[in-house]
């Protein structure tokens, strides 16, 4: 538990997966830090001037150092607060966390454009959608987490974006995307992340994220 | 020098950029390695199994473990071999580079595709895809290479990318795009980065790289 006055600042969303997951981080590692909540409809100039390049939250700022893109963000707290290690130490096996975060923030996102615009058809763009969770559904079979018996890096980004997030879209479609009996492991996995208070504090609630879910695939679907 | 057998395979494409990068890599570290060139129009099965998510180029193969993604077997390659360090240790500047690098690598190449397909008109894609170059002109500005004086992630990354690959594309296009008096502290970093072995063995031809890159852009637009 870090004990004193680190001068740490997060500027975030409620209903961004790449925001929970920092606070995730954070209160992992038990650093205190001042959050503030951005418009992401109404861009603050202090965003702007912070990220120029990609205009988004979160950004973190540490003692002045300004931070960005959530990934990294979880790599710099985990190397500046060395206690509960987020990624592990091994190369190869920071490598694997680090190779399926990418896959689940790359494309898992990708995928969910494509169910909301099901240019080839509802069904098509299921199984489309599902070949990357069957894939992870591979990955955490006979893991308790990702991580082993304690939250890491993936479990953080997947845990983030998939359960509390994009399952929450597809939900306001009508589609169970992560049925129990075709992802047995994962349902597990989704449960087990419960059992953290640090994931269920920032798991948006249901509803309100279900909401948020719908306008976003309005945006999407008429961009 | 790493001395003994390694067992290192890669499986790389002569014209990738994220190929040529992982060879600067193992060059620096004098890591011998097993170079297997890959037909990308008719992918080898073994490229299959291995890399079932991406199917794509490079992956290392060290001692049976397969890493993939050109950007974690930089970082896998330089916590592995630790001669000749790739990475600041610094978290913040750590946390930069690998930022900048993930720019170049998504943004760069996107911005490329929007010169080919010049929807908006070419002036205007071409200010489009300078954008970013302005942001890593001031970046370079005052530093002999991206890593300080000795090559480092940003140079491997930005320099497969930009000099030797896209900017071949941008050539075969007509296009200066990167020049000498808009951009002079890119200009002189590219120079700077010829002065290095591990650079210029891994330079590909330019006419041949030219001509490869005109065919990726008559894919782009028939895409």
């Amino acid at each position: 538990m870090a004990k004193r006055e680190e001068d740490v600042k997060l500027l975030g969303f409620w209903a961004s997966p790449f925001s929970r997951r920092v606070e995730m981080a954070l209160k992992l590692k038990g650093v205190p830090y001042e959050y503030l909540e951005q418009d992401l409809m109404n861009k603050s100039p202090v965003l702007l001037e912070l990220n120029p390049v990609y205009k988004k939250v979160p950004v973190l700022v540490h003692k002045g150092k300004i931070l960005l893109e959530s990934q990294l963000i979880l790599e710099y707290i985990d190397q500046t607060w060395t206690n509960n290690p987020i990624l592990p130490r091994d190369p190869y096996e920071k490598a694997m966390a680090l190779f399926w975060a990418k896959v689940v923030d790359e494309q898992v996102k990708i995928r969910f454009s494509t169910l909301v615009k099901a240019e080839k058809g509802v069904e098509v763009a299921i199984e489309e959608a599902r070949e990357l969770l069957t894939f992870l559904e591979k990955e955490i079979t006979g893991k308790y987490l990702f991580g082993g018996k304690t939250i890491g890096f993936l479990d953080m980004v997947a845990g983030s974006m998939i359960p509390f997030c994009l399952a929450r879209g597809w939900e306001g479609m009508g589609i169970d995307m992560i049925p129990e009996e075709k992802f047995p492991e994962l349902n597990r996995w989704i449960k087990n992340l419960q059992d953290f208070e640090i994931v269920t504090e920032c798991i948006p609630p249901r509803e309100k994220q279900i909401e948020h879910m719908k306008k976003v695939a309005v945006r999407i679907k008429s961009a």
